[in-house]
């Protein structure tokens, strides 16, 4: 790794480089003095989207009343193609925009399960591991119990990510479904999509992968790497606002053999129709469930045309950049201390965000929230740290850092409440 | 029933003594010449929706970022307690906005059905009607298969509504739930909810009663009709936008026996602990799953307290006295051209709207679009008129009816493609 100056001009030098430096201005931003590490929790608020709502709310609702639906019906899925093309490498009709990541992620994990019963009983056993995000964890174990089946959950490093030797022990003839995370929500660690989607099939299973916080973030090559599922959020690196639809991806040939849960009527051939039997569509749709909110979804369009604009690779790059600046910069004046790092080293191994550990995390975010930067806390010990490269200059993770350090050294948190009162 | 004048100067009488006339006014009205009688498919835009929408978006969202999230986190159950007092006569802590109607009739039918299996394997079978709305019999048809319930769907006359014979002959010790509309979506007939609730509850099951078509058209009284669960919709009379969130109600004593399908960590105890295992939280939102949409849920909250000015029971006394006055234009108007009433002709059998069959009902309803009076078409012969009482006056009623009979008597419609393109 180069050692970089640790001075603020070099920053500056840094952000008179960025490329992608115009972007920030595509943003809403109330104070100019904020510095907003929690992109990766809820992005911030483009002005196209802030535009766009107010267009679709006073013109396309207010004025166009039920009319609009002619075109709102086919959304969700026009929606879907332009993640698909731009960000996570799906050919048209295998991305749709669809209810929460909870939802989805309920309606594929379940359809590959039910689907894998059908074809061989004995294969039924789901895996996935210790450190996926929660909803993850409980959506698969309610799945589980309701089908009286196997969830295997292996232990993974949660500073390191995922361990092949970990998930080779738990794959066997009896695995159905692996669903995991392709970016760790507390370290950060990226786990190699194609690699490991092969390892699963390479033991008769399908993969199904969150894209939480990798979307927007990471280049996300799904049709390459052969993935069979996905599902991902749209609220953090797509910021397309609080509680914005979800996504789904399910890969062409699988479609047709899988029937999800929620037979909803957002999913049936000649929807309006309404005739007397469910008999769902052949696409993408099939996976639809009720009546899709729109707003969100022109949200998760404009956030998505923005990124394409910026280009996934130059973000990647830019990301990269600035979490290993931020971790040189932790090492150097965190470390001593008492900070070490939560998170892969290895750029190749590392997403969007950088996650430190200190005994005191929780106080130190609340202290460094009052100085104005906004992080995140992260059970136990973990302060996290996410410099959206698409808002983010150089500079911000100089001041951020250089708080911290200050924050530290003054050990100025230790008049903030021990007791972890609430997380965002 | 009271046989009114039939000429424009006593329509505009009735507005003028209107009561809720000035309601109106606290919508959006892009068009003033448009008649608008399909708020029971989309309902219009209140301005002061729009102006919190923006102030959701650029504050809230754009300005206050992550941290907002401090009060949006109690919101789905804050609106839904808006809605139990005002709305649907039920108390604190029962109803939670949430998800779509959709999900919401999969996670409560599911839960209700799983708990009646876990009681007495043989209570198994599912009871809904054949006029029920699409989603509700496709989702109900998704949860038997995948129990291998069996799903009883009784006959409904279209036209005048559900049957308590036909309803008393399928429950039986076998039946562990039944699943019907509390208005039907074609005819508008209104149901009894507490009578066909205790016939359910003689016959050992449960009652989930789908609100959409009456919650802000029609009273409705939970509690007081010892309902068990029920689902509705806020983009119809509700006003709350195309997808805005859907809520469920389910009664407090029954809620720690039912357990959804959907685990999601928003019904998680402790949430932001994010521990390994699930733990729903004892209350209502126990029924939540993914994070919410804040945008739609906030519009939900203007709709409710809107309504709630306004007064359900007045709201319910002039939709009551538009629907009847429609009625006896339709009867003296078009019935010589070839219309008849698909509704019930009983005030007290009907919701907040009307429909006429019509041979040529598509056709004519394209026509009546054209004229710049929007209602919608059903099938296979039905135009539905709802003249929703919070916008429509008396001489928007003759109005449209005028335009109908002109319509008819010109045979205008007959130049419009007789195939069925869209549904709206």
């Amino acid at each position: 790794m180069t050692v970089l100056p640790t001075n603020r001009t070099f920053a500056e030098q840094l952000d008179a480089a960025d490329p992608l430096a115009a972007f920030r201005d595509r943003f809403v931003r109330a104070d100019e003095s904020l510095i907003y590490l929690d992109g990766n929790s809820l992005g911030p608020l483009p002005r196209a989207t802030q535009a766009r709502i107010s267009e679709v709310v006073g013109a396309e609702w207010g004025a166009g009343l039920v009319r609009s639906w002619s075109h709102w019906v086919g959304l969700a899925a026009e929606v879907g193609d332009l993640l698909g093309e731009h960000l996570v490498g799906a050919a048209p009709g295998q991305v749709l925009v669809s209810d929460s990541t909870t939802v989805n992620l309920f309606k594929l994990a379940s359809a590959a399960l039910d689907a894998a019963l059908d074809a061989q009983p004995g294969r039924s056993a789901i895996v996935t591991d210790d450190d996926n995000f929660p909803t993850d964890r409980y959506v698969l174990q309610g799945i589980a119990a309701q089908r009286d089946c196997e969830l295997r959950t292996i232990h993974t490093d949660p500073d390191q990510g995922l361990s092949e030797q970990a998930l080779l022990a738990a794959l066997d003839s009896e695995v159905a479904l692996v669903s995991l995370s392709h970016v760790a929500y507390r370290s950060g660690a990226l786990a190699d999509l194609a690699r490991i989607t092969q390892l699963i099939h390479d033991a008769g299973a399908l993969a199904l992968w969150d894209l939480c916080h990798s979307v927007g973030a990471v280049p996300v090559e799904l049709d390459a790497a052969g993935a069979d599922l996905a599902i991902g959020c749209t609220y953090k690196y797509l910021n397309a606002g609080p509680g914005a639809p979800a996504f789904l991806y399910v890969r062409s040939d699988l479609q047709r053999d899988l029937r999800q849960p929620v037979w909803g009527w957002f999913s049936q051939q000649d929807q309006f129709m309404m005739g007397p039997r469910y008999q769902p569509v052949p696409g993408i749709e099939r996976f639809a469930t009720g009546t899709p909110q729109i707003i969100g979804t022109v949200a998760v369009q404009e956030g998505a045309r923005l990124l394409a604009q910026a280009g996934i690779e130059r973000l990647r790059a830019k990301s990269v950049a600035l979490t290993s600046y931020l971790i040189q910069l932790a090492d150097e004046w965190l470390a001593p201390h008492g900070f070490s790092l939560a998170s892969p080293r290895a750029d190749a191994r590392r997403g969007g965000h950088v996650t430190l550990h200190h005994p005191a995390a929780w106080q130190i975010n609340r202290a460094l929230i009052a100085t104005g930067v906004i992080g995140d806390y992260r059970t136990p010990d973990r302060l996290r740290l996410c410099p959206v490269p698409i808002t983010t200059r150089f500079a911000d993770v100089w001041d951020a850092l250089d708080k911290l350090r200050q924050i530290a050294a003054a050990k100025a948190y230790q008049d903030v409440p021990a007791e972890i009162t609430r997380v965002t």
